[in-house]
Parts: structure tokens; C-alpha cells; sequence
């Protein structure tokens, strides 16, 4: 179990990879963004995205998926109260095979809770190509390492 | 077709509402976040929740699904680079019927490109009894409107 005091700042970590297929970016995109480039095959070749992108929601949500399975299941972690930054930096598109990587920027005890502390987190989603895809900066409270008994 | 210049600085609008079922956080969250307090009902009622709640990332994509359908739809949109802030304040719970305020908080038209202008938006979610769950402030950049003929 990996605890608040486990994140120490500087580390990188990685994770992944996950492959999106254009299956699943036209199913997140007809729920959730349904823009002509998201999921019409046609309309999306003639864009000046040349063919069919993945929502950046959907980008952000494997994002986090990778974080969960990769890290967060085997964490003490106490939730997430947001992000200071997001940014879409390039396209994601069909076969594309996504890493991240997470560095602690920040590590800060609470001052009125001794058992969790603040960490701040910067996220790199990365593609094939070694291209930046996404970056996020994250807000998430964890628990302190219980004293050896 | 809204344009740049139809987004005065100060105005708010609203979109909504999207009543999120049971069924749909559990789907949500066993794809991208399948931490126990969105996945299993027994789990969730142990946990500080008392229940199963939303994933944070499942609010967000409802909101953009809101945005979509009910505003970028018939807009001139051009894309956003990314968020300047986003918050969870409150947990989402099935059942829980949702509407969007959107706010300009800035309208800046570009420097370098006479076709279109930056927009910050700061953006709302709030539920059935007018709390503010999810807030965020995002960049998007819109055509400006074509001179008349």
C-alpha cells in the first residue's frame, strides 16, 4: 500500500500503455461529444483534423483509468478536490497507444489533519510517437503511513 | 449560428437538465475509475459516501455533453486548449438531475488571426437542490462572425 509518504517529490512514474481503438472514441464521443469530428467518419476526413479524433474527454478519462489501475487501487488515497491546469495538446486517434507519466511536484502534511497530506501531481499523457498528448496538474489527498506498531 | 462576438462578457446561460442513473455511473466508472465507492454498492455505503456516487471524470463528461448539445452545437467553436481550473465540491448520486451555467468571463479576439477570438468560460454544475458540484474554467476558441456581404 502506498502511502502520502511514498510520493516523494521529483519521482516520475509510468504507466500504461493502453491502445484506443475507433470503436470506443466513436462510442465516448456519441454519449458524451458528439462533434462531427468525433464520430462521422466523413465529416472528421474532411476537418482539419484529416480524420477522426478522440474526444479530449475521453483522453482524460483513460487518462485516469490508467491512473487507477496502475497506482491508485494500490494507494491509500482519500479523493480529489480538482485539477489547476488541463491542456489538450495534439489529437489522439484509432490505434494510438497512450502512456503516462506522473511526477510529484508537490508534497504538503495537512496542518489541521495528521493522519492525510496534499500532493500535487503533474500528468503526461503520452503517445507512440513520444508526442505530449495531454498534461494535467492534480490536486489529491492521501493518507499518512500509519506509526509501525 | 453563435459566433465570438455572441458571447458577451457577464452573461450566463443554462443548459440542462440530465437526470444520471444508477446503471450509468457504474458503467462509467467500471471503464475508467473502478475505485469500490463507484462500482459496488455494499463498498460505497461503508465508505465516508454512504452510497455509490459519480466518478468526478463522469460529472465532467455530462457537463461537456451539456455544452455540446445545448450550446457548441450551433456555434462556431474552433476547439479549447485546456481548462485553468477545475473542482469537485460535491459528490454526484444516482438520481441526481443536473444543469450547466455557463459564464463569459473573457472575450479576447486573437492578435495574430482575424478569423477568431479566445473565450473564458467559467462553467457550473449544479444539482436538484442548487448545489454546485463541479466548476471549472475553460479556454475555447470561436469563429468571429463574417462581415456582412
Amino acid at each position: 500500500m502506498r502511502y502520502f509518504e511514498d510520493f516523494p517529490v521529483g519521482e516520475i512514474m509510468e504507466r500504461g500503455p493502453y491502445v484506443v481503438t475507433r470503436e470506443e472514441i466513436i462510442a465516448f464521443a456519441r454519449q458524451f461529444d458528439p462533434q462531427p469530428f468525433h464520430i462521422d467518419e466523413d465529416a472528421a476526413g474532411k476537418s482539419i483534423y484529416g480524420g477522426i479524433i478522440a474526444s479530449g474527454w475521453h483522453t482524460a478519462a483513460i487518462c485516469h483509468k490508467l491512473m487507477v489501475e496502475g497506482l491508485l487501487g494500490q494507494a491509500a488515497g482519500m479523493g480529489s478536490p480538482g485539477l489547476d491546469e488541463l491542456r489538450w495538446k495534439k489529437p489522439v486517434r484509432p490505434g494510438d497507444s497512450l502512456r503516462i507519466r506522473i511526477e510529484t511536484l508537490e508534497a504538503r502534511p495537512s496542518a489541521s489533519k495528521p493522519d492525510r497530506g496534499a500532493l500535487k501531481l503533474r500528468l503526461e499523457v503520452v503517445n507512440q510517437h513520444g508526442e505530449v498528448v495531454m498534461t494535467e496538474v492534480a490536486n489529491a489527498l492521501f493518507a499518512r503511513r500509519p506509526p509501525a506498531p
